[in-house]
């Protein structure tokens, strides 16, 4: 699926650190893919917490439904992603597929079904064949080690060009704990959620429902601020296990999202999820630009977002973006269509550190070639000042190019 | 701007009959383009009334806070349209100019600057040297003709490739009334309004509330109800003109929308609306494809077209019907994210009569090749049964093309 890497993408590839109590294995199931690995599986270490944010989707996939369903058990033992089939939208067949999978990791890890998460990603409506993992499940299991980040991020990737990893570390107590993650875009994006998948794997003795609340906060920031084409998956996951290990080295065993011992590890978490969201937008399908979007003085933070989103959704925006045209008056219609409070004529709009417009009309020191200059960077900032109140919201998204309709286009063909 | 004639075209451009009391004139006034015409007057027998529809945006353009402040008047002896700025976000030296405009036309016409209506289309942000309408004000009033009606429709037009037409005769009466209209596109075509600009004339003798009343009604499943990029302008308009000669032939005096004798006016001007709508889906900015998505099984009309128009302004769904991809699952996505009620295994679709996915799975009688045979042609149906009440509901857009993104990453430069 993949063509040349997204010139946004980050100059390297981040090396993650083993984390105790987690081994990666992936294998070429051949579920639509040739020559690839289309398969990741995680061993998690006994003990091991769960926690995790899905689609709004009204119709969302069957794996999603089986995460939902076993996330009150709040145990983890396996992930089982495979990339190539959404198993969406695919009936009863679909939930078979589910279960089968899970039953299968099940028994070559020795746990039960319930403490296997799954996640697939792909095409939608076509059934997806489950006995194909069968035959890798062993391998999977035996080949598991802790140091197999990349190939796990490889392996998960559909129009994606480049793997997106990232990691940190944090105090609790008197240990250090790590924070690794793994994600795939690369359309169908947009909140909420906006992920498609992302993985977080971290060392740190957090209780699940902890975890939850550690990332329903965080999301709203992160995956939730990222758009690349306003299309809400029907399979977004995020998902974060905690295998505790930390623990034997004196980390505090963490049972709410409020310890107040929890600062540092809240920040690394945000950092880890704010990293990969944005490589989500560096890597839109056909992304040429990376396009931050900043609302300021709204009457509130949710108004703030509205009239970001509506900014960043605009395929009239985000091609005068890839055409490097600052068309700021397209930045106006997507305020003035977005139904939140705005004055016109208290409206002041900049490109970078370049005010182009104030007040309602445009800058009287507006100087198109200046401006110019700046549309030319790969890193555009959009700032919409609305002069009303003191909402404020920062939404990532891309440019729309002509490769975004080739890419989905011929998707299927 | 206009670059190949849409291939979704209509195959005659109509010829529109005469309506007494409405007399048109363009002109090149120079004021972006070159060598074409850019200004189109109307001139207006005394008495005739006045409706409108306008943009929902919250940062409309001076023209449109123009006609809503003199709506209320409701007697018109003049329109005034220019293509090639729209006169939007240009504070207060837009205000001045629409009321120059409006006092250089009503000079020429001998009538009170309220009785003229303006609208602006093209480029947003830039000031409109309005004393450019001076010297071809004169002209325009000695050359006002009945029959000049395609060189209306085409000196209003942007990045339209073809002039839009439409007429229809009604009974009212014991006379035969006429109803034409004009309208131009192409892009930053969403609800509400969906028109950019259109204008319709009349000769029935109607008064302005009650043409207001048919408006309001007609605009929902015509104007409303079309899209192109989700996209809202901030110069949608929709007028009427009724000069009201036909009373001169027996026509009664229509005094409210819900007088009985109304049956087929409404009907007729519903015929115009509708195929002027249409119109603009054929001729969407890089269109190749005119898409119908209907929408059934809704729990009531408000939410099937909510799911009608996430479809219909899915990029996803759009990039696929460009590439002749019957691409369903995107479908279901977008259904998925619409936020309407949905259940997933109550789902089917079709494209045209093939039936895809019914209950929540690829249908088990689905033919790819048939589909993709269907998938070739220009026009397409796409159609949503949710099975959950009786709400109905049809939105037209067209398919996402890479000529959209070439159309609009250029368009200012």
């Amino acid at each position: 699926m993949s063509t040349a890497v997204s010139p946004l993408a980050p100059k390297h590839i981040p090396d993650l650190p083993e984390i105790a109590g987690v081994k990666l294995a992936t294998a070429e199931a051949g579920i639509r893919y040739k020559n690839r690995t289309d398969v990741l599986m995680a061993v998690f270490a006994k003990g091991t917490t769960v926690a995790g944010v899905f689609t709004r989707s009204k119709c969302p996939s069957a794996p999603v439904e089986w995460c939902r369903a076993h996330l009150a058990g709040g145990s983890a033992r396996a992930l089982v992603v495979n990339s190539g089939n959404a198993n969406a939208f695919t009936g009863k067949n679909g939930r078979e597929a589910t279960r089968l999978t899970a039953a299968l990791a099940a028994k070559a890890v020795g746990c039960r079904a319930g403490e296997v998460f799954l996640a697939s990603t792909g095409v939608i409506g076509e059934p997806l064949d489950a006995t194909k993992f069968a035959p890798v499940m062993d391998g999977l299991i035996a080949r598991a080690a802790p140091d197999a980040w990349e190939a796990a991020a490889r392996a998960i990737m559909t129009t994606d060009t480049f793997p997106k990893l990232a990691t940190a570390t944090a105090r609790l107590g008197p240990a250090t704990v790590t924070i690794n993650g793994i994600a795939k875009g690369a359309g169908m994006i947009a909140p909420d959620m906006a992920t498609m998948l992302a993985f977080v794997f971290t060392d740190a003795p957090i209780a699940a429902p902890a975890m939850q609340g550690l990332l329903a906060k965080s999301v709203v920031d992160t995956f939730n601020a990222v758009t690349v084409d306003g299309d809400t998956s029907t399979s977004d996951t995020l998902l974060a296990f905690a295998t505790g290990a930390a623990a034997a080295r004196g980390a505090p065993q963490i049972l709410r999202a409020n310890d107040r011992r929890l600062a540092g590890f809240r920040k690394a978490l945000h950092a880890v999820l704010a990293n990969l969201a944005e490589q989500i937008a560096r890597d839109g399908e056909g992304a040429r630009k990376l396009v931050e979007i900043v609302v300021e003085g709204a009457v509130s933070k949710r108004s703030a977002r509205r009239i970001g989103l509506s900014i960043a959704n605009s395929p009239l925006v985000k091609t005068a973006i890839a055409g490097e045209d600052a068309n700021w008056g397209r930045v106006v219609m997507a305020v003035g269509k977005a139904g939140e409070p705005a004055d016109r004529d208290k409206l002041s709009i900049w490109f970078g550190d370049i005010r182009v417009a104030h007040r309602g009309e445009r800058d009287p020191a507006y100087d198109e070639a200046e401006v110019s200059r700046y549309m030319r960077r790969p890193e555009i900032t959009v700032r919409v000042a609305l002069g009303l109140g003191n909402g404020r919201d920062r939404v990532l998204t891309c440019d729309l190019t002509k490769d975004y309709v080739a890419i989905n286009g011929d998707y299927r063909s």
